[in-house]
């Protein structure tokens, strides 16, 4: 897969220096920024050689931008006790975990990483198809951005080779495949106060199973026949009676 | 085995300070440091919520002194083609192969990492018991000295960590929701001929999702939800009629 590195409003020029280093380390080189701080001289200084991926960077307005054209989409989160996904229940893939499950797919990864005071918004993590949380101690958790990049982009160094058979679904695929399910848990009047939390457990749950077009065009093809189904079942038997 | 990380001669402060952070991050208090720069304010404000590990960190005058008592000593470079190493026949360990040498060892192992411009010097590599070198790209393989460290304490890292909490759903819990599936999709009329297809399809999918047992849950209400809609739809107008 092609690994996507994507800072979510990085606050600090140091640190989108640091990250655009170490992603050179580690042989990526697709670095992009979401409404970063100015990056000055000292982005530059501490970039070193990867100066040219720092210049390269794409700076983008929204995480929807930054995740364009990805097959995957995964979030990094370093305390996952207070995050949204304790109440789901969401695994948390320590970064060598992630590593195995892109094992021969191909596509875009994206990696998202969140601001350094508060990370990733639960929002955010919401469009990640999972979650990674490298594995610190409880008494200091909380790694420097640049440091947390370093060690996932480690255990990832190796995946950049092309193994690549498998095409998996998109993230405008997976879009409409979600709409499609909320409608769906409309029309089966599921309770309104679970909706939210459902719709959060079955993102979690097919983007776990990273989904490929065709699974994606089955699964719309079961909504649609159990739609029909339910509006053609209110007929049948009023034609019988 | 406990760890003792040694900056030998760092030049940059904030890097110190990088270095107690990640530290700290991973579990580790043993930080020394030998010939150090002066350590200032940028150093703590770089710590963060390692101060009291940069506070406690000896600061000695030779190597000698900062691996006293250690059972192993590891140096670590970035370049192992270059180095006086490659004519010493020393093997160079990646991180992880670090770790499996030390399983079930007992006293302190040191590690030593060089300056910012000159790494360890080949008399200072000399007087390890092995060499680790974090496996870059030779497009640029000098990494950051506190990402080397980084990455070096995460392979290191008390493994057993907090991940193994989610009960996942066991073989009798899936037999039964693909049962449910199986229902379901004859109760929306699925096409024979697909059916087969899509029960693997289906179940690739949720074995791949590795679902919990709550998750189960959820999807057997789903599909409960979607009958009593079908049924209830073919009441309820006649009802009405």
């Amino acid at each position: 897969m092609e690994v996507r590195v994507i800072l979510v409003e990085p606050k600090n020029e140091e640190n989108i220096g640091a990250v655009a280093r170490v992603t050179k380390n580690f042989g990526f080189s697709n670095l992009y920024l979401v409404n970063p701080t100015a990056i000055g001289k000292k982005a530059f200084l501490v970039a070193s050689h990867a100066y040219d991926l720092l210049n390269a960077a794409p700076i983008v307005d929204s995480v929807d931008e930054a995740i364009e054209n990805s097959a995957l989409v995964a979030g990094t989160t370093s305390q996952p006790g207070v995050s949204v996904n304790r109440h789901m229940r969401m695994p948390f893939f320590p970064p060598h975990e992630l590593k195995k499950k892109i094992e021969g797919k191909s596509g875009i990864l994206s990696l998202l990483f969140g601001r350094e005071d508060q990370g990733l918004l639960n929002e955010e993590l919401m469009q990640c198809d999972f979650v990674v949380c490298v594995p610190t101690s409880p008494g200091y958790p909380v790694m420097n951005l640049s440091h947390a990049v370093a060690v996932v982009l480690y255990e990832l160094r190796d995946v950049g080779g092309d193994f690549g058979e498998i095409t998996l679904a998109n993230v405008a695929d997976k879009a409409r495949l979600f709409t499609h399910v909320r409608t769906f848990l409309d029309e089966i009047e599921y309770r309104e106060h679970k909706r939210e939390k459902t719709m959060l457990m079955l993102r979690r749950i097919l983007g776990r199973a990273e989904l490929t077009q065709r699974e994606v065009r089955t699964l719309h093809g079961i909504l649609s026949k159990a739609e029909r189904k339910m509006e053609g079942g209110a007929e049948e038997p009023c034609e019988d009676g």
